[in-house]
């Protein structure tokens, strides 16, 4: 499945721009008004080189819809900044050590500091979605924040969820439960926020049919293309370059994480085999040693679990393609409309 | 300076049975509707026994204003799940052990889990203020809103200021330096943002004054009542009976907290007695022993520091007091008036 690379890269690369702008704003404004150096903490994890998929998402579809950037920027900046918050907090979560290519808020400042910068993160998106009213109005600003909340809310279940499994050394899995708990942790802040968002923001404000049902759609459309992401970034995490994917190769192996790669290797694997595996992901990463971590790795590539991912991801972004084909009434042909289709294949192309 | 002991228990737990039903209601549907057991878990600290100050500010200042209980329950509610969430953090921050006379959230479930609550007690947050709107209305919903968001920015500033006192390892800190920090981080969501958002919720929707203008002097007031609930609250920490105060005795000694008493002892005492104290209060506190803790207190005894803290609360309790005895046109003569007033001696008075 190849996709229009310039042209997703040409729309991720403005809404980058775009986000940056409105984020150098608001943090140059609070740290002239506040205790500054909080503020360059906050600034630090959005001002790392990411994708910017998020905001693409919804500056794509708010155009699409027929608006215009400078509605959208606001809403995209903020999403960007709950992205990021929950960024600082996983990273603590997991213990982990790498982010966009330079160390974690964590290993930098410590726990206590990391948990207020995540948190100082989220009270920045607040501020953002509160000030929201006087650039697309009362009623769409509400109706943005409804959405952010939402959103914010399946997250922090999926992450309980994933929480709970570590908790209690879960490893026994399959991958309806994978997907139910990426549902929440994955897909609504990484599509279906963006693009419900997107759309409220674009929309002319004399909306004439019910926005709440003619939304509905994009659940299951942002479901299979989160789905595919998560898949796709997970495999990244075993197979790419460090240097490209700006985290540590294997991260995921040293922290234990369930992925549908390793999830189908427990299954698959010899009685032997899977015991070793769960002593090794059992193991704190602290006392993980390289030999353990390359066994691991070249387990789950001989018993094709990666052949597995790589399949599952393919399907669930074919199935986003196939949702993305019926008509939206709302959403226009054009570069812009494009786009959201393009990005449907470019999830699990990428290579960072 | 005594208080109405009868008004302020009725007052305080009228409030906590407010906020209970509201969060009760919450919770309940939260736990229907999505991944049960995260709410089980938030649910922990908003039902440990609370003294429920901030709510019952809240109700007192919306009665006062000539409100309904109902108008204000939502915010309350609100504001006590902003309160926890921070809670929650805050014990993982300072690694401390209990909280309201359990263990806390960080030592019977990790960081991880904690942390993630922390999160999810905060976005419960934001949902109770976005369902505000259909109880009383949009205009007062949004300066709920706002106010909340200042609130929030207000206590992750001051927990910004003193952790990094933390990092740098820095004592050499007087009453103002302190008093400045204790501003943002306990003034505006104990007693300042309560008082302001009482007001917004009660006051009649016809609002014929501007309102901005008329809550600045609250500003004030709520900022010598909350320093002098706080170093009163470290007093407590200092002297108070365990099973009475809820958290361990002396726990702030461990954790290497500075208050007022702390560095009013660092200020004046000898240069070996100094040497000494500093040496304890940078060793980390699973390192520190018993014997180390009572003399640092004990120390701070015979230095006159406890007399230092209360002498500086009362003063901040007086002049809250005479801030009060200004006339603030919206606040109507009634019992909950009288409990504004009384509060302001209650909370250096009070023994838990």
């Amino acid at each position: 499945m190849p996709y229009d690379r310039d042209l997703v890269e040409r729309v991720l690369a403005e809404a980058r721009a775009l986000v940056a702008e409105q984020l150098a704003d608001l943090i140059s404004r609070n740290r002239r008004t506040s205790y500054g150096p909080l503020y360059d903490l906050v600034a630090d994890y959005p001002f790392r080189e990411g994708k910017g998929l998020r905001p693409a998402i919804c500056l794509a579809a708010a155009r699409s819809a027929g608006g215009r950037a400078d509605q959208v920027q606001v809403s995209a900046a903020a999403l960007e900044l709950f992205h990021n918050g929950f960024l600082v907090h996983d990273d603590i979560e997991d213990s982990s050590e790498f982010r966009r290519g330079a160390v974690t808020m964590l290993r930098e400042f410590g726990a206590p500091i990391a948990i207020n910068v995540g948190d100082a993160t989220h009270v920045l998106a607040l501020q953002l979605l509160l000030e929201n009213t006087s650039h697309i109005g009362l009623h769409k600003a509400l109706l943005v924040m409804r959405e952010a909340e939402r959103m914010a809310r399946e997250s922090v279940e999926g992450q309980a969820i994933e929480l709970e499994w570590i908790r209690r050394g879960e490893f026994d899995l399959d991958d309806a439960a994978y997907i139910r708990m990426a549902h929440k942790k994955t897909c609504w802040y990484t599509v279906i926020a963006p693009l419900r968002i997107g759309v409220i923001c674009g929309l002319d404000a004399g909306i004439d049919f019910p926005l709440a049902q003619e939304l509905l759609p994009l659940i299951e459309l942002g479901h299979s293309a989160g789905i595919a992401f998560q898949i796709a970034d997970d495999l990244l995490n075993l197979e790419a370059e460090e240097s490209l994917y700006g985290k540590e190769k294997a991260g995921d192996l040293w922290e234990g994480k369930r992925t549908v790669m390793l999830l189908h290797f427990l299954r698959t694997a010899s009685e032997a085999a899977r015991r070793e595996a769960e002593r090794i992901l059992r193991t704190p990463r602290q006392r993980k040693t390289v030999r353990d971590v390359a066994w691991l790795r070249s387990a789950l590539a001989d018993a094709g679990s990666l052949e597995h991912g790589r399949r599952l991801a393919l399907e669930y972004s074919e199935r986003a393609h196939a949702l993305d084909s019926r008509p939206f009434t709302y959403l226009q042909p054009s570069a812009d409309r494009r786009f959201l289709s393009e990005m449907l294949s470019y999830v699990v192309e990428r290579v960072k």
